[in-house]
């Protein structure tokens, strides 16, 4: 693919950045102007964060889903991004087309465009690096870090849909009905970062991040940066409908647990002093999202911090393809 | 390695991010707040821009310094970047220690830090994308498409040593000095980018940017960038000593046209008016760099864009492993 870069770029990628700074994706580096930013970097990779055949546009759209879900923790309106596309060998270069599509709808859908890029061949798998940055709805965004005490904890959306799409994929028989299998596939293809909740979370959170490797493993990650404690309610975790159906009502099952512990959630898990409270529940009505909260943080610090979630263990990992 | 990423993170990365924004790489995103910035992405990877046996310290200088010339060739200096990582299951963890260690070098020498990153497994090769971001010297960097009618064409540094450097590791008989084949597998593996030369470019260039394809192709991007023709002077193109060496001091060779129709050279090529070569000149006797005067800026709007160098082709291509 190096031979046709240039003329790759000039079809499929100069017409997603418009920008005055990206220079028409004709020069080597692009202008930025536009005050303090937030910005984040995610890669996915074919065979660790999507599966070979997942359709060449939702692909697109996932790698910068998960970037934009990043700045939607920390409460940051999406500007634009910088794509660094690694294209393998084997795979048809006439789907660099339908991969350009995807991104050219998620600019639309998001306000977003394409500042600047890199593409080159690989002898590897398909590998896509985001860079996304956006404007701070408040000076200092949350971090991992802030937790406080007597926050309550609470998480957007539902929990563990990916975790069944990418079991549906790999030919796991789930007993969900036809409707249920697409709409789990959707999130484990195309998670939607929760850019309209970037508000909510600039004005009420304290500590917040997205949930990519596990709603357990995140909160711990919360509680560790803070040295807290976080009492998680096991049977307030809200699950979809194919979610719920497959748990069999039950929220302290085993199955139940692998939806908390599984990943690829692109929620946002946040924590918010108390009287906060009543201005969640007021958005979320207002919103067709569901706020839920699932816990509170109590003091914990040094060894002490960690999650309690019943009896469930608790262990930090990724859950991605061919961990172990 | 995703398993370990928090550890990985914490022990070998964290100390690279030492910057208030970064936030000591425990969060999902980096705070900027540096004013208007130059920010360019590329990527290298194993099979394509580096071979496997190569140091892996200088591997990760490599996909800095690349990135650290494109800053340059548009006069800005370097202020930090965000890094993503794809560690390969098959190569040794333990080397990542000694990959931060090469960062942590060019760090010092660059004075710039790390402000966010990602890090996961592949089952391809090692893949490293960097974002870096730097700060203009002037208010309108020079693009590609800035070169005018009457400009000289310079060009810094010499041309064609990573050619030789890659031959020479690929088991090529080159004629060379012990210590030539030193100095040009260092030009291969560990490019030295022109961020000396930023102010200078800030100062006197139209047209620029860095020559990592190739000087011929690159000078090609340039005259159809700005619709223009350039005449390169080929006896005036500045080969090392061991570049000298091995073209025989014959510069219309056939040896000459690879070595300047090669590629990492990570050199700037820019085009500035007449009135300003005696401060080019004054610059660079100053300074322990040539710069070199070597060809013209002349009209050739539309079909006439394009480069002359005597009898030489100038096509525009990418000098990669397995190229074809």
């Amino acid at each position: 693919m190096a031979a046709g870069e240039f003329d790759l770029i000039a079809q499929y990628f100069a017409p997603l950045a418009p920008g005055h700074g990206a220079r028409g994706l004709l020069d080597d580096a692009a202008l930025l102007d536009v005050g303090p930013i937030v910005i984040t970097t995610d890669a996915i990779v074919e065979g660790v964060h999507f599966l070979p055949g997942d359709p060449i546009g939702s692909i697109a759209q996932k790698a910068l889903r998960v970037n934009l879900s990043d700045l939607a923790a920390k409460g940051a309106r999406p500007l634009g991004y910088l794509l660094s596309l690694q294209w393998p060998d084997t795979r048809p270069a006439q789907q660099i087309a339908a991969f350009a599509q995807g991104l050219a709808q998620d600019q639309a859908q998001f306000g977003i465009s394409l500042l600047g890029g890199d593409t080159t061949r690989t002898p590897g798998p398909l590998s896509i690096s985001v860079t996304a940055y956006g404007h701070p709805l408040r000076r200092d965004p949350p971090a991992r870090a802030h937790a406080q005490t007597g926050d309550d904890v609470w998480v957007t959306g539902t929990i563990g849909d990916a975790v069944l799409g990418l079991a549906a994929l790999q030919g796991e028989t789930l007993g969900l009905s036809d409707d249920q299998l697409t709409v789990v596939i959707e999130r484990y293809r195309r998670p939607q970062p929760r850019v309209a909740a970037a508000g909510l979370i600039a004005r009420v959170a304290r500590a917040s991040m997205d949930v990519s490797d596990g709603l357990l493993g995140d909160a711990l990650k919360i509680a560790r940066a803070s040295g807290v404690a976080i009492d998680l309610s096991i049977d307030a975790i809200p699950y979809s409908d194919a979610g719920e159906r497959w748990i069999g009502g039950d929220a302290f099952s085993e199955r139940a647990q692998r939806l908390s512990g599984g990943g690829d959630d692109y929620e946002i898990l946040f924590t918010a002093s108390a009287d906060k409270a009543a201005s969640i529940t007021a958005w979320q009505k207002e919103h067709d999202l569901p706020v839920t909260r699932i816990g509170a943080v109590r003091a914990g610090a040094g060894a002490g911090a960690g999650v309690t979630a019943g009896s469930w263990p608790i262990i930090g990992f990724s859950h991605r393809l061919g961990t172990p």
